[in-house]
C-alpha cells in the first residue's frame, strides 16, 4: 500500500511530501490512520544526520495517534475504529530479560519507529509524519481520551513516558520535593505528571520570563537557575531531580540541592558532554546520576490510562504538514509552548 | 593528658614527633591506648595540604585499634580492657536525619578523627598516629576478633567500611556479578567482603602483574582493563561496579560492562577531574553513577562482626612510627600490599 509522507531525502535537504509503502498487515498487526503526529527534537537531530547513522529518505514522528482500519487474524486485543497510539518502539527481540520485563525500552534489538531496521522497504523503519503506519500489537497502546483531545495526546507518547518512566523507576509520590529541569516539550510534561503524582514540584528553568508559565503546568515553586540564591535555597532539599535539558550544562549546580540518597536522572544526551560532575557531590551525599531512556510498552500504557484518568494531555500547538520545516526552526529557537503537533488530515490535502 | 604522637607542622614538613594532649574523659568517653593505626591515602593527603583546609599541627590516622583504659560514669557499653575500634568519625550532631539513620557519615555536622573541628586543644582533632585517644562512647567499636589480629583489623576502620557500606547499600549478595576496579588498599577489602558476601567478583586492575594477587584474595575473575578484550567479554553483565580508583580514568570503559540498572559507586574523589562520562551510556541502560563515603557507626559494627564471624583482616606491612615517611613514599608508588599499619609500641620507645 502506498501513501502520503513527509520525509528528508539528505540531511542538508528540507522535509518535502514523499510516497512510502506500508506492509500489508500480517496476524499480529494492526494497520493505524494516522491522525496526527507530534514533532519530537530527535526528529529534528535524526532528520539532519546529527546522530551518526541516519538512513534515507527519513520519515521521522513517534508520537503517533490515530484509528484502526484494520487487524491482523491473530489480534485479540484491538479492532477497527479503536484509537491507539504508537510511540518510539515499534519492534524488539521479545524473549530477553529485558522484553520479559516489560521494559522492551532497553533491548539490545529494539527497533525505532523510525530510522531502525526492518524487512520493510526501504529497509529501516519510517515514522508518523504519514497518513497510515502499520505495527506489531505489542507496540500498540489503547488510548481512553476523548477523541477531541487526540492532537493533545499525541506528545504523551515520546515526552510522556520519557518523563514518566523516570518518575515511576524513582518512586516520586507525596511527600516528595521533586525538581523539572528545562520546562520545554520533556519538561512541561514532567512538571504536570509529578504534580499529579502528589510530589512538591520545583521547575528550574533559565530563563526568568517561564517563572508564571511553570506555575500553570503545576510547578509550586519555579527558580531561575542562573540565581544563586535562588539555587541557594534549595540546597540539600530535593528527593529527586529530572533533568529534561540536552544541552551540556553545569550538573553540579543541581547535585548541591538533592538531600541524601537523591538521584538526578537525565533523559536527554548533549551533542557535546557536560562539564565532568564534581565526584565529592556525589561522594558527600550518597547521590546518583543515572540516565533513564524512553520507557517500556506496559508503562506507557499504564501513563497513558493515569493521564486519561487525570485528564492530562501536553500543551501543543497543532500546524498542517507543509508548516514542518518552519516548525523546526521555530523549535530550534524554543519557540512552542511546549509541542508541534501535524494534524496528518493535511497530508491528504 | 599528654602523649606522644607523630604529626606534621606544615604540608611542606615531614612527620616527626610531638607531643599533644587528650581530654580527661566525660561521662560519655572511652580513652584507649591504641596499639596500632592503619595508614590511609587520607592521611597523606591531608598531612600535605593537598585538598584544602588542613590544619596544622596534623596527627592523622583514622584506623584505630587498641584497649581501653578508662570509661566515663555513664557509658555503660564498654569497660576497660576491651578491645575496640575507632574509624574515621569522631563526634555528630546526633539529632539530624543522618545521624537518626545511624549514618553519621552524612551528617553535615560530622567530626573527622583528625582535622575536625572541636573544642579540645588545639582546636581540631588529633588522629591515631599516637598513644592514645579519647572518644564519645557512640563513636567507639567493638572488636570481636582475636587480640593477635588487632593490626590487621585496623585498616577495617576505613577501607573496610568504606568498601562494605556501598556492597552492602546496593544489595551485593549470591548470584550477583560485581566489578571491584583497583587492587589497593580500598580495592583488596573490597574483593574479600565481596566475596564474603556470596557475589561472583571480578577485579579489574592496570597491571598484569597483579592477577594472581586477585585472585588470591577472593576474585573469581581479574581483568587487566587495559585490554579491550578483556573488557569486552564483560560488556552488559555486571550488576554492581565497586570502583576504588581516586586517580582520573574513563568511566566509560566501565558503564559499558554494567546490566541495565546497574550503578557503578565511586569512593575516591580524584584531585582532576574525570573525563565528563557519556550520557547516553547511563541513558542506554537506566544505569547510575554514584558516590559513597565511608559508613555510619552501626554498619561499621555490622561490618566488623561479619569480618570477625568470616575471618576477615587486611592484607598488612607493619612498620614502626619513624618509618612513615618512608611509607608514605612507598604508598604513592603503590608499593605495599595492601596497607601498611603502624605498631604503636614503637611511640613509647
Ligand atoms: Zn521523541
Ligand atoms: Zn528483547
Ligand atoms: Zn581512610
Ligand atoms: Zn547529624
Amino acid at each position: 500500500m502506498t501513501i502520503k509522507a513527509y520525509g528528508a531525502r539528505a540531511g542538508d535537504l528540507p522535509l518535502e511530501p514523499m510516497n512510502i509503502t506500508r506492509r500489508t498487515p500480517s496476524a499480529h498487526d494492526v494497520q493505524i490512520d494516522i491522525t496526527h503526529c507530534g514533532v519530537c527534537h530527535s526528529d529534528l537531530h535524526q532528520v539532519r544526520s546529527e546522530w551518526a547513522g541516519t538512513l534515507y529518505p527519513c520519515v521521522p514522528g513517534h508520537e503517533i495517534v490515530g484509528r484502526i482500519t484494520a487487524v491482523g487474524a491473530q489480534v485479540s486485543g484491538y479492532k477497527p475504529g479503536d484509537l491507539v497510539g504508537v510511540g518510539c518502539i515499534v519492534d524488539s527481540c521479545q524473549h530477553c530479560a529485558d522484553c520479559n520485563d516489560g521494559l522492551e525500552n532497553y533491548c539490545d534489538h529494539m527497533v525505532l519507529t523510525y530510522n531502525g531496521p526492518t524487512s520493510d522497504a526501504p529497509g529501516h523503519t519510517l515514522g508518523g509524519y504519514s497518513q497510515q503506519i502499520v505495527v506489531h500489537e505489542r507496540y500498540v497502546l489503547r488510548i481512553r481520551h476523548s477523541e477531541a483531545q487526540l492532537a493533545a495526546v499525541a506528545p504523551l507518547l515520546c515526552a510522556g513516558i520519557t518523563t514518566w518512566s523516570p518518575l515511576r523507576h524513582w518512586k516520586v509520590g507525596p511527600g516528595q520535593k521533586v525538581g523539572v529541569v528545562g520546562i520545554g516539550g520533556l519538561g512541561h510534561m514532567g512538571i504536570k505528571l509529578a504534580h499529579a503524582m502528589g510530589a512538591y514540584v520545583v521547575a528550574f528553568t533559565t530563563s526568568e520570563s517561564k517563572r508564571e508559565a511553570a506555575r500553570a503546568l503545576g510547578a509550586h515553586e519555579t527558580v531561575v537557575s542562573r540565581n544563586p540564591d535562588e539555587m541557594a535555597r534549595h540546597v540539600g532539599s530535593l528527593d529527586f531531580i529530572l533533568n529534561t535539558v540536552a544541552a551540556s550544562h553545569d550538573l553540579d549546580a543541581f547535585f548541591a540541592l538533592l538531600k541524601r540518597d537523591g538521584t538526578m536522572a537525565l533523559v536527554g544526551a548533549p551533542a557535546t558532554p557536560h562539564p565532568s560532575p564534581n565526584v565529592f557531590n556525589l561522594i558527600m551525599k550518597r547521590r546518583s546520576l543515572a540516565g533513564s531512556l524512553i520507557g517500556g510498552i506496559s508503562e506507557t500504557q499504564e501513563m497513558l490510562d493515569f493521564c486519561a484518568k487525570h485528564n492530562i494531555v501536553a500543551d501543543v500547538e497543532m500546524i498542517r504538514i507543509d508548516e514542518i520545516n518552519e516548525a523546526y526552526e521555530r523549535m530550534l529557537k524554543g519557540d512552542v509552548k511546549y509541542r508541534f503537533v501535524i494534524d496528518c488530515a493535511s497530508l491528504t490535502a
